[in-house]
């Protein structure tokens, strides 16, 4: 499949606790199938550290090249928390208290102590629109093409719903899969001559082993139902040949 | 934490199952984890999909920009896996079989049919050196600083141990981390002050919330580890007045 930059997306993972090993990125599962329903392809991700002028870097590159950008991490209260300023410093904007943000932290803090740490998570680039929180805390926001989600998976699970009335939607991007009982390497020649008859869709081989023996899962993907629908068939019949 | 060119490292994620969210890319934390141990930061993951063009530009720009990078994805025996004929000609080198690979793979499948896929598979660039397979399938290889490894994580991990005699290592990287029962936004600012003290230490912060309330994880990171220890307690000390 190819789009048109219309239709593409990266993602940005800031944070120093997944290029340590600490943590598993899960943001990145979630906010591409997100976007494949939307008809828009992850084309690329980026997984960087808590350093101001690496976030400035990549925000300003991959904001040129796709039409969308979803960074998750470092927005929260704390030191190694850049994100917001970096990005203000991408675009060239004054980093400064969203008003309507402080309120939201303002009431959300009432009845404990509204420290700086806390008032910190209402200053984002002047000009952003909010991303409400459901739990009326911190919200995230967006500024044109780029999201600034926080990096707790269920925040950001709650977050991105909302946004799809603000994304140009492709054709949802159908992935139908077949799990074949053969090892990739015997189908691998078939399976390629029928890639060859469908250049508009991506077949994709992924093998594995289990206790029961090898096995190999076929996806395909495409914006054409009918098409993938004929193509998974064709695949299914070539691997009837080999079990 | 700052380390010279010496101790970096980029790992490249090669597949459009990651990028579409169907998988969950767990090498990323295997492999930076056992970077760490060997003093060698990763700093800089990059997903990218099966395309040529993409592949050869971002394993030019890495190799370049680190002492190492190590790929995963697409050294398999099927259509879509591109990444041995895409580093080749990353390095403007002949792409052909490597005879220890072949033989390799000869006898491998000498009980079974040896075809066009399965040869495949011993092919990479000229100049090569494989990266031993435990089962005695398909070897993995490197060139020059770039280890190309294949998708599947059991591999990944097998292979990658007997690598550590061609790394040059550095410190260790000694992470240390304290379960605090505390808000993230409540110790911020305490947190900062005590970041500003080890300007030579990464101190992370991670919040969470479970069913018994909110906490927040910190992490210290250094390859001092008396620096660190000290770090830690005096983080423990702080976060008790918050408790």
């Amino acid at each position: 499949m190819n789009f048109s930059k219309q239709f593409t997306s990266a993602i940005l993972i800031i944070g120093n606790e997944i290029l340590s090993g600490r943590t598993v990125d899960k943001n990145t599962s979630f906010i591409a199938k997100w976007l494949g329903e939307l008809g828009i392809a992850v084309e690329e991700v980026r997984v960087i550290p808590d350093k101001e002028e690496v976030i400035i870097q990549c925000v300003n590159e991959l904001r040129k090249k796709y039409q969308y950008v979803f960074t998750t991490g470092g927005i929260g209260p704390t030191h190694d928390d850049i994100t917001s300023e970096s990005v203000a410093k991408a675009f060239k904007k004054k980093y400064d208290y969203n008003q309507e943000a402080y309120k939201i932290l303002e009431k959300y803090y009432a009845n404990s102590d509204f420290n700086e740490g806390r008032k910190k998570m209402a200053k984002m680039p002047e000009g952003s629109n909010l991303i409400y929180n459901e739990h009326g805390s911190a919200p995230a926001f967006y500024i044109d093409n780029v999201f600034v989600l926080p990096g707790i998976p269920s925040y950001v699970e709650s977050m991105l719903p909302p946004l799809k009335k603000l994304i140009v939607h492709g054709k949802k991007i159908i992935s139908l899969s077949h799990d074949a009982k053969v090892r990739e390497s015997s189908i691998a020649l078939d399976l390629s001559k029928i890639q060859d008859k469908y250049p508009e869709i991506d077949i994709g081989s992924y093998p594995y082993s289990s206790d029961k023996g090898f096995g190999t899962v076929l996806v395909i993907r495409s914006t054409d139902e009918k098409l993938a629908l004929n193509c998974k068939k064709e695949i299914e019949t070539m691997v009837n040949n080999y079990l």
